[in-house]
């Protein structure tokens, strides 16, 4: 039997003149790529040419809806409503969905951004709002979501196909919940590592919790960042140690 | 044979919790919707109501795609390019779009906004990124510009359905153009002239400009507003003045 | 003894070419104005007609910051951090004092905005922000805010004069706080009621809770509204009360 | 006699999580700061940063408003009414100066930026809509334009210092006027050729266009920018000519 995971990643976040990422070298490394579409983050100038770019590598083009919130980067908790929310999606996909057939290409998924996906992961009325847009606009797009989060459930709950990710430089909480960033434990910095246990998640479905508790996780993508060399240097790594462990790095949509 | 000509309404251009038109008595009235797409008016629960209730009525929907300028309501010229053009009218034309599927409709027609629309007209590099950003993402859509403009000739160029517009309450200056807002002899207040100068526009394809010249013009489509009172009721003595004069008020798609 | 009290409204909210509120009919009521600084509402075209109206009529000028959201009108809820609340106030109260000076005026007060009155009123980290920003940028504003909130706690710490504002149209809770807006008794319709209450609330300090609880409440500013022909009405018959009961209705600036 | 000149830089230029510029070090090499209000660029929190960064260095405060588009950061031109431009300079000059006044400091000058900067610099009635609003929030306020400019006439007639600004690092027409961007003449890329010019300019009040006429210019501030190493190193070598060249760098309100 073959193993296989999907490399995720957030792209096109520039903005104007503003420029943020290296999505060019990123792109060469993942295989799901979710793209900014305005609200949080992106223009539409942007927009395009990373749908081109993303089109080009044959990486699996996603929606990456956020809060209306460029100043704080969709990373803030903001009291929206779930009509709210379910019409930010769907704008948001729409806007994105124009670019790709651009390409000739359909969306692959949707991932909600920042604090929108934390929001969605916790809060099941926020989930079932993203979940029955994404339905709305097109049936065949896969829902990605934090493994074992509401999102996952409401999209199962739809009827939609439902990517569940993990992370790579990311330590878990006995109860399947990430550890907070501020933690000092929060983080895996040592690559190989991060292979061993994301080469476990993907093989045996399981992770071991910062207590020693041994949890069961399903890894069908999982989130990678780009952002400054260092990071990109974890990427490269992670991904030919998963290959090296006989793990095919594939887009979610080519299982 | 049958006389027929649209009738377009700009609509969605509230935002917020501000409030702009009265969409509700408008449509009833019109046969295409020119809906706001949060560029220069709008937002994603207002396009998600406008849409709804457009689509109800059987109204054409169409993307009123405008400049990113909320606060001089898209009216206002900026020196865009026209790489940013075509993407701006991609964006707003998918967001429209992914709100029409929801209602179980495809797009009508697409009409640029405000300083957009002026552009369009007399600007044939602006024109042509306009049509083919239409075209490329939708070639079943219905391009509206001014009768006589660049972008209706940009449109019939990339092999679009074009539809040619003209005005029931301004008056037209001997090249063709609209005469200035800024004189006093713009506008035609009396709604009987309106229905007499429509009705020879529809039938025989003739203006009379200011200055007594007879101009040539094609008329599919009729703009008219519903800000207020006053403007909703010349719109429904147009209405039933060109019924009068026995032309039919039908959508551009059923002709 | 002379009982006096302050009668504030927010102003300014108009944007673009979105109009809210009858802002110069309401100026002719009330001796306090609240403007929006644009983050949540208003511009500096509105702003600059709006201090240059209040200033001719003789009411105190007030700025009126909110959180950057004007989709949400500045009434939801952000996870703001404190630097950032600070420096928003500071930013939005040096905008509207330029204007005050065009008309040869000082701003007599700050009040935040909707989410930000709100947290303010319940957050003394919040609250702390804010006023620390007022006194950093003139220790002569009057700080306004909820009447036994934290919001006037922080503003008496900081050492600012300090404006307790109670409300007219709206019921109390036991604890002081005001009866939540989804319940059906939250408002006071009747004009007279308020009248008697905002009275018993300026010369007595009392003020009766929805369970029949005696409250202490000190009332130097009144919040009132005038959004339309009702509102409106109800202002003018709480003013005329009021100085039937023998209040003098007064800027806080002047007491 | 002793001859000295200004150093002004674009500061101040991040927004939220966008990173432009390298403020820091551009400080220890330049006398004034321009620093970004909001409107094309910079926010509250940037603005607070710069203005204490640029405090600590004694290095002169300015205000650099700009038209109200951060997608273009400020560079498209707006057809904006003079109106506008003058509500527009008067609030991002309001904004700036409390935070001056943060620091115990008033702002030194004010700089319209990019496309504001080109329209003041030919269109007379935009210029003296800046030069108003300038003058009408704080007469002490120095103009900065460029030399020859309708910007530098209008703050001259509404009595406002001004300070006439050359470019190091950009050719001459034989109008006045710099060089389009787009030709390959319009930069000078060596530094000891800067040098060499702004000399010239500084003590002989002279340059030399493209086409060898001699012009007479009169240069008060020099604009200089920071944004990548190798600018950084042009302005660290131009500073070090003029000086050895006995031209001492001296803020303008120093003069």
């Amino acid at each position: 039997m073959a193993w296989t995971v999907d490399l995720n990643s957030d792209l096109g976040e520039s903005f104007g003149r503003y420029v943020i990422g290296q999505d060019e070298e990123v792109l060469k490394h993942v295989t799901s790529a979710n793209i900014a579409c305005g609200f949080h983050a992106g223009d539409h100038n942007v927009i395009r040419r990373t749908v081109r770019l993303a089109a080009k590598k044959g990486v699996g083009l996603g929606a990456h809806p956020g809060l209306p919130d460029l100043l704080g980067f969709g990373r803030r908790f903001i009291a929206v409503e779930t009509e709210d929310v379910y019409n930010m999606t769907v704008y948001q996909i729409g806007a994105l969905q124009a670019f790709a057939s651009l390409e000739g290409k359909r969306l692959q998924h949707v991932k909600p951004h920042g604090a929108l996906f934390n929001m969605a992961g916790k809060d099941g009325e926020i989930a079932r709002a993203i979940a029955e847009a994404v339905a709305a606009v097109d049936r065949e797009l896969i829902l990605f979501g934090l493994a074992g989060s509401e999102l996952v459930k409401a999209g199962e709950r739809v009827g939609l196909k439902v990517a569940r990710e993990v992370f790579a430089d990311r330590t878990y909480q006995p109860d399947g919940s990430l550890t907070s960033r501020t933690s000092p434990e929060a983080y895996i910095h040592d690559p190989e590592e991060a292979v061993h246990r994301v080469t476990r998640m993907v093989k045996e479905g399981k992770v071991t919790a910062l207590d020693g508790t041994e949890l069961k996780v399903q890894a069908d993508t999982v989130c990678v960042h780009g952002d400054d060399p260092k990071a990109l240097s974890f990427v490269q790594r992670l991904r030919r140690g998963l290959e090296e462990n006989g793990i095919r790095i594939q887009r979610v949509s080519d299982r």
